[in-house]
């Protein structure tokens, strides 16, 4: 169902520019390049707007903001919308201060994105204008659920109507969805929160699929969610038989992405659509 | 002796708030999450004073600060001081620049802090007021020996009066003291000087077992040192069997600290006390 | 033949004083240590230019560049030149935005540069005073190749003696020239290029290369373009029997360089002058 859209970003190689925070900066670049696309950061408001125009897609991660980089963020994914690239959006920590709330609901009234992604309780603090998060993970009372899953979906379409994105929702099971259309993802594996930056690095490796597939970006987002959960999977088996903890975890995600094929994404995805 | 201060980390996950250097924030986000805490950095002062409100401690690392993460340290400080959450210092390359060393003391003067660690050289620079270093490692002139460790003890145990805060000097030895009671450590290894960031994250470790342990910061101290000591040890056992180089044992210093239990810290703590 | 510059490396423990982009400069620290040298990273303009007076060489790389570091650089590179140390130019992503072209030229204006190292796009747009390249990566329509390599040699010398510095192009075949003689290297693999960093942590080792061995900077660059190269050989040797991805070959190659030998150095060289 997705081969097409790995093989796209083999083929293409999207340039994805990213303003992004300094504590994993590093892993964002090396998922770019691992999962066949390359990075390039740049932050300086006089810098970024140039570099921009000629990347493929943009990632603005909030983490580590400050008022220099905000006014980056804003004017350089105005400049990513004129040029038509994708654009996606990690609110990281908002809901936790009001600086991080008030910059994320600035940015979805300036910039068009593509595709914003982060976990329940950021996702809710969009929603709510308001929210309650433990630092940048999500509150566990509002976890997504086998339980809840139907409300989850319904919440995460009518919030995609409302910004005009394609919404995703990461956690134990995750949800993409535009306004019409909901993919539910059971990939992944508890390990993945024990590493810093896997939320920022997803947030990447959306933008190089989105980018490298231009008309599906639902698909693209969908497929990129399930590529990064099943390189967590594959990484969890070597590493177990390995013996490591959580920094050889780290390497061996890395490292499985960078190996990810079709074939292997095919015939490892847990998905299924509403 | 320490089997429930490290239960009380894994327990309580506490989350600690870093302003601390660009050079190895990622390694220090993942040693917090390794030894079952959780991090999050930020340092523009509009989010950071909220932030650390959420937070359980917060670490002030004056590596790579500048003007702006200056401002925000001494105020996010003052704001920890106030919640009564403890607040570590790292004074990375004290001595080195009258801007390490100025803004050292100006911490020191205006945000109580429950432990300050580094290396003998910066710990100097505390006290006398001036100092040599080599950059930010320790001058080989300064280093706590077998001959020298009484008078080293007694300097630690004196600085800690008169600051007001635990004192942590580590090196081939390791003091961790404050005015009436000195504990002497002998874990470690020398690999832990051929990677960046160990002095960094040891700090960060610290002020995650004082946090989820706030009646016991001395021996929380003590154990945190401990803890990434035997680490150290645990990922040379592991390094020299698999023929790897200064790369390898950074990531089997984090595996370590991610698979640490109580009782191998019992079994492996090279602790006395004076 | 670099026997002798190596074993400079591991004796002098060179301090490098590092301004340099927050998306690598982890790495670039744990390479100076591998390396056998040391690393210091100060941006803020009152901290470097004094704490670049107790280091034997600076490194200016413009990637994540701003305002505040453009001056960093300017005021810092002076200093250093003051002092005699050897200052290594990276100028990452010249030609891709007015704000690293502009900055690079500034700098060959103000600073004197022991070394320029980077992409054939890079030292092409120095030559040209614009170019195009792809991001921060080389354009492959400029790339050295057999076919060019008497071009690309003379080209190299030429502007080496414009600039008055040892100019270093990196990719499949590197060269390393002033203005009267060249090397030209055929270490390193593919790989090198499907991770995040590897020309910034080559810059920073020439640098320590250079300050451990003053009278041959030539010479002592060469060597460390083998070294790293050679490094990404045995890296993937290594990787080759693990079956691992790209974040093992980046642990694998900090290891191999960390272990990398005078002796190992002068069997695995592939190298010639002209």
């Amino acid at each position: 169902m997705f081969e097409n859209i790995i093989k796209n970003v083999h083929e293409k190689t999207p340039l994805v520019h990213c303003i992004t925070n300094y504590v994993t900066v590093n892993d964002v670049a090396n998922v770019l390049l691992a999962c066949g696309g390359s990075p390039i950061m740049a932050d300086d408001e006089r810098d970024a707007v140039e570099i921009t125009a000629i990347c493929d897609a943009l990632v603005i991660n909030i983490g580590t903001l400050n008022e220099r980089t905000i006014a980056t963020m804003l004017k350089t994914g105005k400049r990513a919308n004129e040029l038509s690239h994708p654009v996606v959006l990690d609110p990281v920590g908002a809901g936790a201060s009001a600086l991080r709330t008030d910059t994320t609901f600035k940015l979805l009234k300036e910039v068009e994105f593509a595709v914003v992604r982060g976990n329940i309780s950021e996702i809710k603090t969009i929603s709510r204008g308001r929210g309650t998060t433990k630092g940048v993970d999500a509150d566990v009372s509002d976890a997504v659920t086998d339980e809840n899953l139907d409300e989850a979906i319904s919440f995460v379409k009518e919030l995609s109507g409302q910004i005009g994105s394609i919404v995703t929702v990461t956690g134990a099971i995750d949800i993409v969805a535009d306004q019409s259309k909901a993919y539910i993802i059971r990939n992944g594996h508890p390990m993945m929160s024990r590493i810093t930056g896997t939320g920022c690095m997803l947030t990447a490796l959306i933008a190089a699929y989105c980018a490298a597939n231009p008309h599906r970006h639902l698909e693209a987002t969908a497929a990129a969610v399930c590529a990064f959960g099943l390189s967590g999977e594959l990484a969890y088996d070597k590493l177990s038989k390995a013996d490591g903890g959580t920094a050889s975890f780290r390497t061996c995600l890395i490292d499985a992405l960078s190996k990810l094929d079709a074939n292997t994404l095919k015939g490892g995805m847990k998905i299924e659509s509403r």
